[in-house]
């Protein structure tokens, strides 16, 4: 190691790489690539979204502006929420940020610091665990088991995972990689166990309206809890209104908060363009039929991809019951980094290995069926053909 | 305090406010405002850079991209400090950020976390102190002092406050608030002394081309740096080409530093938008006569002020070197937050108190000067009639 390098704060130095890069640069050079490793949809931002983020450049929006959110945007968030849970929330508990992965990082930045541990259910997105140990934090992963019936989490090894040092639970639900929703009843016991515990809960509904069961959304801990319970909800705008690239996003916490959030935005991006803002107000405001067909399309491709890779079995899956993924395996074969490689190579289907999402995917590979209905096609038959000789 | 808040991490319960915004609320309504207190011009972002932007939208950029910055860009950075230093530099240096104050985040981030220390001068933009404590590591102000001939750094105290604890110098030259500029030769002996005692230096050099003195460019590290010097360099698009809203900066470090910092993006905001990138690039390849035309404009509003404020006897001024700010002190007044919220109050003229930059800025006041010259003429007037009866 360099003199530089070795110079390096040890948290910094030792941030993983994303488990996802190596995959896609073994894959750049295929002709015809069909690329599902990301998660993100093949469509870009409407065009009613991007004309009111012009517009907003047209009328020189282009000083600083409110830490929080500009007020419109915080008012249409609570709107949103109003809609979607069915019951009134405060502007006052929205703080706008600059993705979901910084209401994240602000998140842990509020409870987590050195010597003190985050629990959380894996597999899980790399990202959360990342951020918590870049603060010197320990992220304790709690390996859910996959059975015939799908993907379960066992409450009580959560619950026995949680020590002295643990300052928050994370949950994302629906879960990306494996596609498991919480049930009402289990986001109620973990909401007890950590209201006794005193500890907070960092909720990651990001698919929270990507369900595929009953109602229009996942169940949540908006339908549960109080407006003081110590809940952080990160989320975006990425995966409702095609807008990965806008990089912007929300936190949803108490509103006594406010002081404290406002700060930690300003020590660190200070602040979101106001006309990212004026863009993601529109999808707020005009952008629910575009949200429907958006999960519309992935029940579509969540069909296409279990009907398909149904096909091969030496192929298995789990029923996703939300989020956009299908996360599977191929019997006998337990190393997913190399199966991905090969895979991409040989094929042209671009999946993220299982690994990325720590120990307990290793040997699975992710499929983000967000996207056109004739490339999942392809990308279906190709799979079954590459793995039926296997 | 409240249940919630007492259960915070005590690093982001105790990060500070900002001291401006007391000042502008007590502002608001004034009918006749002249705001100076910001660091930003009055100038909304230029037609090209907003057009390469809106274009960069309707041809759908709209999806993740690189971590470190779309290589057209981190190659037009390259191109920008070879026209600027007069040498050449590897676009392998150069990561886009999400504001010049993520960039400080990340830089903060590399370096230092809790028992650290970072020594910087005083006073200072107080956003770096605030980066550097959130992480747990602690700030530690050394005094300058302000004599007939202006600001003064002694460099003697700065390096007998650097303890084995002491990770990073953070130098910003010119400097937000004193415009205090550090000459070549102050530089060099910094750069010597962090290289024997085998620590960081950051700097900000934001300012860099805002400077009044020789040449077309303040005294830079780049002048007297080997690429692999431990200096990470923080900047931002925002003053040079009046982007502030954009929230776009970036790092400059040694190339071996590349994915650290990548992971650092990733796990912080993961990326700046393709189309605010757009933005910047067309402010680099397109934008050096507004940059010049900013640099003139600072240029007469310094000397307005000034020329201005020198009719008031009970004021006392060092000449900015460099930078857009005069930091000023009214004889027989100690108590800067006051004077500023009086003088708001009863004249409409928005400056900042420089209690927000340290204990050092006490009695002091900041004026921003990159603004139109009418209102600066009416500011001054305003100004020096109300000190009169002082």
């Amino acid at each position: 190691m360099s003199d530089l390098l070795a110079n390096l704060r040890n948290e910094a130095r030792l941030a993983p790489e994303s488990g996802i890069v190596e995959v896609i640069n073994a894959g750049r050079e295929h002709k015809d690539l069909i690329p599902l490793w990301a998660g993100e949809g093949d469509l870009p931002t409407p065009g009613f979204i991007c004309d009111a983020a012009k517009a907003s450049l047209d009328a020189g929006e282009t000083f600083y502006t409110y830490q929080r959110g500009i007020p419109d945007l915080r008012k249409a968030l609570a709107d949103y929420h109003a809609r979607t849970y069915g019951r009134t929330f405060s502007p006052e508990r929205f703080f706008v940020t600059g993705s979901g992965m910084q209401a994240i990082q602000i998140a842990v930045q509020c409870v987590a610091g050195k010597g003190d541990e985050v629990v959380y259910p894996s597999p899980a997105w790399p990202n959360l665990a990342a951020a918590v140990e870049i603060m010197g934090a320990q992220a304790v992963p709690v390996a859910m088991t996959q059975t015939a019936a799908g993907w379960t989490l066992d409450l009580d090894r959560i619950f026995s995972a949680i020590t002295p040092r643990t300052k928050a639970l994370f949950l994302n639900s629906p879960c990306n990689p494996t596609g498991w929703v919480a049930s009402a009843h289990e986001l109620q016991e973990i909401l007890e166990e950590c209201r006794k515990r005193g500890i907070w809960i960092i909720a990651d509904e990001v698919y929270g309206r990507f369900h595929f069961g009953e109602g229009s959304k996942a169940p949540s801990f908006y339908d549960l809890a109080d407006e003081d319970d110590k809940i952080l909800f990160v989320n975006t705008f990425s995966k409702n209104w095609a807008m990965t690239g806008w990089r912007i996003g929300w936190l949803s916490a108490p509103p006594s908060m406010g002081q404290v959030i406002e700060n930690l935005i300003q020590y660190s991006t200070s602040g979101v363009p106001v006309f990212s803002q004026r863009g993601a107000l529109a999808a707020l405001e005009q952008g629910d039929a575009f949200l429907d067909a958006q999960i519309a399309r992935a029940k579509d491709g969540r069909r296409i991809v279990m009907e398909g890779l149904a096909q091969a079995p030496l192929i298995k899956m789990s029923v996703p019951d939300g989020a956009f993924y299908l996360f599977f395996s191929v019997d006998g074969i337990s190393d997913a980094r190399n199966l991905a490689l090969d895979l991409v190579r040989e094929t042209g289907v671009g999946l993220a290995p299982g690994s990325a999402f720590g120990q307990a995917g290793n040997g699975f590979l992710r499929l983000c069926f967000a996207r056109d209905t004739a490339h999942l096609e392809a990308a279906v038959a190709r799979i079954v053909k590459w793995v039926a000789p296997c």
